[in-house]
């Protein structure tokens, strides 16, 4: 049987382009005792992705050239030589990008899929949404009536990360690229101010105007200039959560920016940069949470779907330019 | 009666001069009920006055001008009505720049100088004592066979931490700004191995060099590039504590360098800013532990003392060209 898989040729400098990727088809073997044969149902891309692309050391390993690239896959059981699963089983794991696959019974596991999306595995209640939950409620400790801002907060994280500070009664403050998310957060998402950074005239003072009591959380997906204003409007004994700084994953030159350190001592204030996969003991108690949550209706969550295997590489190039809303996923 | 007094006339921009004092001669009124008159013995300068030189939100209260500067002093007790103190007790407290004083009886509190040296109380046994202390133990956390690295190594608290490290069993590093402080620090306060920034080539490959399983604890008194040198090869899940920046406190402009945030991130490090104040509630157990220490001979100090009242504003200035090994105290 042949199937068609997508490889990583070359290491990109700055953002990455389609040349980085080839498509190529594969022949897979018979499926062995113990294995399984999946069809893959929704793949996921994250900005992660973008470092995992370079060939330094860094919290996940580079991808190794010419072979598949990896990432959160929700698959379908097609054929079963396992006694774990059967046939129709929805499964998730870290899996290549190939249309069909073969894999042991240990690399993935079952999910519900009668009452929650599918896709919600790679989302809500995967990675970026444990990230969103271990990340701001480890961290940031938000308190009530504290002012939490989130950057990236329309992205698979910054929605989640939202909606938890408004369940523990704090002010949110999001920070997005476009009119229509900074909409959607307010209208869907009960974000109680959102700036859109490429049309506020003056970052710093925008934030001043919505964080009136100033900054006691920021959960920062993006860095850059964007994070230099926030953190001028830091309060004393504030939290800063290091999640990601997507603005600079593709800077070819060591960004410099404004010293950061002597704010952060007169003020008090701890920095935390931090991976999901250091709470990985507490994975069960964050995935029940944020399931109870979805199924109560506090926790929304939206998606931005493409449509088609050979959309894969689009769809992470996307997430650079801001083209998601929510969850980036590929459906085929 | 009449004493001299030394008050701030301006705001420095950048560096000060001696054109921001001003001496000048104040009659004292009769001590009343409840009051004591001092005689100050030694006068504590440190580098957190710079900051309070400034008229700028900061942890401390600026300093107003054509009032005496405040600072901490240890005092003779000359005259007292008050039942708390007798005459020939040795007092501190924050005091104002005064040669003879009045104060309040609950502005000061008694010290022993029956074992102690009485400067002690403006340094180890002080507040930059119990900020190494407290920095150290509740925001760098050391473990034994970690390494600990100290910027300003030879000044009041560097000296303290340093030591402290090493009660602990880490491998302590050093940097500082002379070959004559690289000496002190390893012949007589045990560090493993001390830099000097001012003649290394290349700090980032010198800490490196130093440092050969990479830096556990950064303790941060300085700031600037020689940060970025240790956070360049700073190990996953280390610990920054932001104690100062010395570096930086006498700049005139927004100091710009290198983002720090992809690194934090990266390899989750903590980084957290703090004032000895957060730890108030625990004064009287740092002050029991570093005392018991003191008295064991684990932990030993210096200073580096000036003699004249009409010598303290050079002390505090020479804080700033890296004259101190040890605590800057002026003796009158």
């Amino acid at each position: 049987m042949k199937t068609k898989q997508i490889v990583l040729t070359s290491r990109p400098v700055g953002l990455p382009t389609l040349h980085n990727f080839r498509f190529e088809e594969v022949d897979l073997p018979e499926i062995n005792k113990g294995e399984i044969l999946l069809k893959g149902m929704f793949y996921s891309v994250d900005p992660y992705m973008r470092g995992r692309m370079n060939d330094a050391k860094s919290y996940a390993a580079p991808f190794p050239l010419d072979q598949p690239i990896m990432g959160a896959v929700v698959a379908l059981v097609s054929e079963s030589k396992s006694d774990m699963f059967k046939t129709g089983d929805v499964v998730v794991g870290s899996l290549p990008w190939r249309e069909t696959f073969i894999t042991s019974e240990k690399g993935v596991r079952k999910v519900d899929v009668s009452t929650i999306r599918p896709s919600y595995y790679l989302g809500v209640l995967g990675m970026p949404g444990l990230t969103a939950y271990f990340g701001l409620m480890r961290i940031g400790k938000p308190k009530e009536g504290e002012t939490v801002v989130v950057s990236g907060a329309a992205g698979a994280v910054g929605v989640v990360v939202g909606q938890i500070a408004k369940i523990y009664g704090c002010h949110v403050v999001g920070i997005v690229g476009t009119d229509e998310k900074v909409k959607t957060l307010k209208e869907e998402f009960s974000f109680d101010e959102v700036i859109n950074y490429k049309t506020a005239k003056d970052m710093r003072k925008a934030i001043a105007d919505a964080c009136p009591k100033g900054v006691d959380v920021y959960f920062d997906n993006v860095g850059g200039e964007i994070s230099d204003a926030v953190i001028s409007n830091i309060n004393f004994h504030a939290r800063v959560v290091l999640c990601g700084q997507i603005s600079l994953y593709n800077a070819t030159e060591v960004p410099m920016g404004p010293r950061i350190q002597p704010m952060l001592l007169t003020r008090s204030v701890l920095m935390q940069g931090f991976i999901v996969s250091n709470y990985q003991d507490l994975f069960l108690e964050g995935t029940q949470q944020l399931t109870e949550w979805v199924t109560q209706g506090k926790l929304k969550y939206t998606e931005t779907v493409e449509h088609g295997f050979n959309k894969l590489p689009n769809a992470l190039l996307g997430l650079f330019t801001g083209e998601n809303t929510g969850k980036m996923v590929v459906e085929i």
